[in-house]
């Protein structure tokens, strides 16, 4: 094959998961996000193309700012890109904005740090229209309770307690930046978190655990005792992936500096 | 048969309409708002139960204040009768609230007035977690102009040219005790209307047509000219119904103070 120039291009993606089998491509069952963004993308461009993702997505968890990248040898200023991968994607994926990339740029590898948030409906009776999105839990929760779970976890800590057993092993220690519950109105709380980075399932993990022990009777504190086990055993339930969406995906400002709008 | 009384419930629904065909209960197509009611009531007292609704909806058109009664034979304090429904009804669905309603309640012939909001997301890019409940218009628009073309079609007035053609024919004269476009957010308006009742698809074919002059770049005082006209044939286009949500239903104080929760 000749060397034909590429161009990179960087993507930001908002998704409703609800009816896709997460980010990763796989060859049966649901489609996926990174199987609908190829497909499209291979048949704007007329070539091959691959998406990289800032990270996987499980299976019904949202996001409204994951980031990608993918490469090209078509001259992109040809296209209005933005509109055409819109109007060629399922609804529910939507291209919010695409830039033109430095070589250099890399949706996984150059990204420091991103930001979860996930919602919770805590009021007897569920959402009609926000049920998607929001994860139900009809018995009362008490925000400080939530607040005093998060004293143990703040900062640099082994996380291996809150991945998903079965993961491959790695290295498990993570650095939680900004970690905060908060009630955005009377009966929707919402668990915000920024880290470098996260193990399988563990924005997930973590509320489980903590909604857990708050309806265990246990005290917050049990949080820490979890935490310093650094086994999985110890926690307690995987919060449902419907509250879960990926709001923001960081990376060094030189690199957002290099990206040119298309 | 035996002549047993009966005890009036009175419910306060929620639904998002995407999946479902409509209010009215259909033999054959999509499942119904009506239709599930009934069904789940049926089951929930075990004798036929029939729904009646403060009005229709379309198919598509969202609810987050119906208003329906229903009858049964059975002593309701002996249910938890909102936990119980929501436990049994289709996800989209949500009985907010039930009261036993006096004899005299009757969801259509009692209601007051309706208020509707139609939500119109007008961004360049449409939205994912979104778009299932508002209208997406990428092209930009004014909100002046739409402010300018109530101007004509508040207050009383035959409302015959937007009515959906082929309606059985009717008084056509309704009175708006309020309508209203404002900016919710950079990208998110919203047209809200108050009426003592509607004509079929009047909602969306009001919005229809103020788009549709917007982008005709006809003066905004063509809403009267074609509320004048009393001919549905002047009016333009019937928006789409995601946008649509049925907010609220009025009844008279007097009977909504004899309701009593349940």
């Amino acid at each position: 094959m000749s060397q034909k120039p590429t161009q990179k291009i960087r993507l930001l993606l908002a998704y409703d998961g609800t009816d896709f089998g997460g980010w990763q491509k796989q060859l049966e069952g649901k489609p996926t996000i990174q199987g609908s963004l190829e497909s499209v993308f291979s048949r704007l461009f007329d070539e091959p193309i691959q998406v990289v993702g800032s990270g996987r997505t499980d299976a019904g968890v949202h996001a409204i700012g994951q980031v990608a990248h993918l490469k090209t040898t078509k001259d992109v200023s040809r296209y209005q890109l933005v509109r055409a991968a819109n109007a060629l994607l399922p609804p529910g994926i939507v291209i919010r904005r695409a830039w033109a990339a430095p070589d250099d740029f890399h949706a996984l590898a150059s990204a420091t740090h991103k930001t979860y948030r996930y919602w919770v409906h805590n009021s007897p009776v569920p959402s009609a229209l926000r049920g998607r999105y929001l994860t139900w839990i009809p018995r009362p929760l008490d925000l400080d309770y939530l607040q005093a779970c998060l004293t143990p976890i703040k900062g640099e800590h082994d996380f291996a307690s809150f991945q998903t057993s079965g993961t491959d092993s790695g290295p498990t220690v993570r650095h939680l930046r900004e970690a905060s519950w908060t009630r955005k109105s009377s009966n929707l709380l919402c668990f915000s978190v920024t880290s470098q980075g996260f193990l399988k399932q563990m924005v997930r993990n973590l509320v489980g655990t903590m909604v857990d022990l708050h309806f265990a009777g246990r005290p917050a504190s049990d949080m820490g005792v979890i935490l310093a086990a650094q086994n999985r055993q110890k926690a307690l339930g995987t919060a449902r992936p419907e509250g879960l969406h990926l709001c923001r995906v960081y990376y060094p400002r030189d690199l957002d500096n290099r990206c040119r709008t298309l």
